[in-house]
């Protein structure tokens, strides 16, 4: 089951007080104080899950824990501020490992000055299971800058994505086979940068975004679906990583698995209106129309529908 | 080892901007935006440790999860306003079993409306472990206050307490013990509520305060050290429960251990200037010295140091 489908079939639907620009069911809620927008989100990252000691030093979870949920601010059009950090002790690592904890807090406080943020606080508890650090992430819109919504693609605006796509999922599936090489794709999965660097220009002019975590499909489903349109990506256009590309080739299989399901890019996908499309430092990938759905035009030009197949939060 | 020796070990000390008002170390963080002050805080609440399904029903699980993480947003004079809720899906419940996933919600979103916040937003994981419910909590601070810090008691203060004590504990014992009766006690254990009906009185007034979670010796130190001075409490003058007495009684054991190691009370202790003391609802039970450390007069007049006896949150 999706996380979506789960959390509507369990939570009662809700009044939102004025104040509440935006509630839950997008990247991250929105809430005005004064003439300010205030954007917060919160994301758990769990050893065995989402990472695994394994492939990944203990500060590297600490970063990409911060940057992953820092990706659902960026997502909104915002810019993170503010890190509250949820330890869950667990797994192999007794607490009086206290390198390794340093190293761990030293990943966090390390990514949360990338991007200009402040560790103001957090909690500590020891649990029964793995080890769990639940990033809280509190950012800020830009002036009267309305948030980038899922819900705001219109017919006839562009579909485009930010970066590469593809390497942090072929450089999983690398580790986990045991494959050598890839070294850049392993890099990027252990070491992601949400896309803090583009979002004002992005954010200026986009009409929809999300970040792209758990693979273009499940994120094209998600625009498609709030905003109530029909969109057309060209595959032939899809920026895909070249060690994406050999991985798949190696291996036997579509680099477009590693695309639409992959995930963990931390990209930005976005919709705009196509006259604002050369001030945006992405690659158009598509087109929205009116309609429902998301579909592909295949390299013979035929149109086939995308069937959602990214990671499944609720997945053993 | 200490929550707090535990994070100061493994955190830089950082440098804070002038729109952080309070950073890591308090109950909550707070912010500034523009002339609002907004308080922020993470708590986690996991099965087995914080919890047992033995003695809650799911709702009681979700609402006290609230409960405790705005107990720290009140702890710091504020009114919680919203909160995020990051779930994390373990132990013996399947994802397919909505009707336990609906009630633990119904708990959540009962207590958001008890205390008026509004469930914005939250995540949803499968942890390899048991069931955990992150609770972060976004409040703010009426007018132009001041956060009520665990450092501001002065020496002269008088130390006040609200409500009564260690029912909460007695309960839990009772429950582990298998105890027959003690219902209110193991009610207030299930069922706790912060206090925010005291908040804005004792706001007004409170030179430090910290909320009763991990048993008053815990945070009458916390007090004493944030604040660089001696504390001395008069025992015969502690607002025991009635039921705690009646169990510590029963089994043979003192009702100062409920109190001083018990913790989960969430009530509020504070200090304040004397002349204020018939302004707040609450027992007066000690007061604030020069020096340091914390003391208490017994029954024959006599004074002991109190030595810290509360909830480790590192321990096995």
């Amino acid at each position: 089951m999706d996380e979506r489908v789960f959390l509507e079939s369990i939570l009662t639907p809700q009044a939102l007080s004025p104040q509440i620009l935006i509630g839950r069911g997008d990247d991250a809620a929105v809430v005005r104080y004064g003439d300010r927008s205030v954007v917060f989100t919160t994301d758990s990252f769990i050893e065995g899950r989402h990472f695994d000691f394994r492939y990944f030093s203990p500060q590297e979870v600490g970063a990409k824990a911060v940057e992953a949920a820092a990706s659902d601010i960026v997502a909104m059009g915002a810019r993170p501020q503010y890190v509250l950090w949820s330890l869950v002790l667990g797994g192999s690592r007794p607490e009086t490992d206290l390198e390794f904890y340093r190293a761990l807090a030293q990943g966090v406080e390390g990514a949360c000055g990338r991007i200009s943020a402040s560790l103001i606080g957090g909690n500590l508890a020891k649990g029964l299971g793995t080890l769990e650090l639940t990033m809280t992430v509190i950012g800020e819109l830009q002036g009267k800058r309305a948030p980038c919504l899922r819900s705001g693609a219109r017919a006839g605006d562009l579909v485009c994505v930010t970066g590469q796509l593809g390497a942090s999922s072929a450089g999983l599936r690398a580790y986990q086979k045991g494959v050598a090489g890839f070294d850049e794709s392993k890099r990027l999965h252990r070491t992601p940068r949400c896309r803090l660097d583009v979002v004002d220009k992005i954010g200026a002019h986009a009409t929809s975004m999300i970040d792209v975590t758990d693979g273009l499909s499940s994120e094209l489903h998600y625009l498609s679906a709030e905003s109530k349109v029909r969109i057309e990506v060209d595959e032939a256009r899809f920026p895909i990583h070249p060690e994406a590309k050999r991985f798949a080739a190696e291996q036997n299989f579509s680099p477009l698995e590693l695309i639409y399901a992959g995930g963990e890019d931390y990209e930005l996908l976005f919709t705009l209106p196509e006259e604002k499309a050369r001030l945006v430092p992405a690659t158009i990938i598509g087109r929205v129309l009116a309609g429902e759905g998301v579909f592909a035009k295949d390299i013979g030009g035929g149109v086939r529908a995308v069937e959602r197949s990214g990671y499944d939060h609720l997945k053993s």
